[in-house]
């Protein structure tokens, strides 16, 4: 149905500020997904410390065209963020909430979406470790 | 992994203190769901004005079970409150807060755990339309 709110932020997301955007008498299901900096990499030799993501002048276009395609004919809400900068670990990343009148279409719109944000929006991070060591990581992670 | 909280409630649900619990710097996915009252109903012919619900005695231990179960041999945690009384439109009567290392075990464990809730939870309601009729109403709604 409708996207509220879809945004490339350089500050820090507010969770709170989303699921307001949302927010909606007709909708029943109301589902956020929070995607944080983790304290491990599986990867790596040692613990990671921050991640700075940098985004492609159009990614916020393209966040939106993602949210749109997520709802496509549903009666689904949604508010969506990336963020962008360096991160420390706990720090929300990402946040996508979706109000919906019932929860099956809530949550397929939010799996939708952070699927697709996580594969095509054009975000790059890099990934700072505990030992000093500063690596690229693609999309997908 | 664990249960955080697991409870039912004569009290307003407090989202951040769901999300609050399940907060640990090892979890990269917070899923936050939250059921609300909504102002309609296809099957009334009036708009809904509120729900009134009401538990047996063991369905504390019951949502218990249902937040062990659901998190079965993964390593999500959990809080979850079920309100019961009545309630307003809009306001939440249930909270399922998950979070994981990653987010498909945390899309995969707040599915399965509001699925059961929904379908197993010995928690009934009374529906109050509009136009001052009541109908309780099964589980599954």
């Amino acid at each position: 149905m409708t996207v509220r709110l879809a945004r490339i932020s350089t500050e820090p997301l507010s969770v709170p500020a989303h699921t307001a955007a949302v927010d909606d008498a007709r909708m029943g299901a109301e589902i956020t997904f929070v995607g944080r900096v983790r304290d491990h990499d599986p990867d790596a030799a040692t613990g990671v410390v921050a991640l700075e993501y940098s985004a492609h002048p159009d990614a916020e276009a393209a966040l939106h065209a993602l949210a749109v395609a997520a709802i496509g004919d549903t009666d689904a809400i949604v508010a969506v963020s990336h963020r962008i900068g360096r991160l420390e670990v706990g720090e929300a990343a990402v946040v996508v909430a979706v109000a919906a009148p019932h929860r099956q279409v809530a949550y397929e719109v939010s799996r939708e979406l952070i699927e697709s944000i996580k594969h095509s929006l054009p975000i790059w991070k890099r990934q700072i470790d505990a030992d000093g060591s500063a690596v690229w990581k693609g999309l997908g992670g």
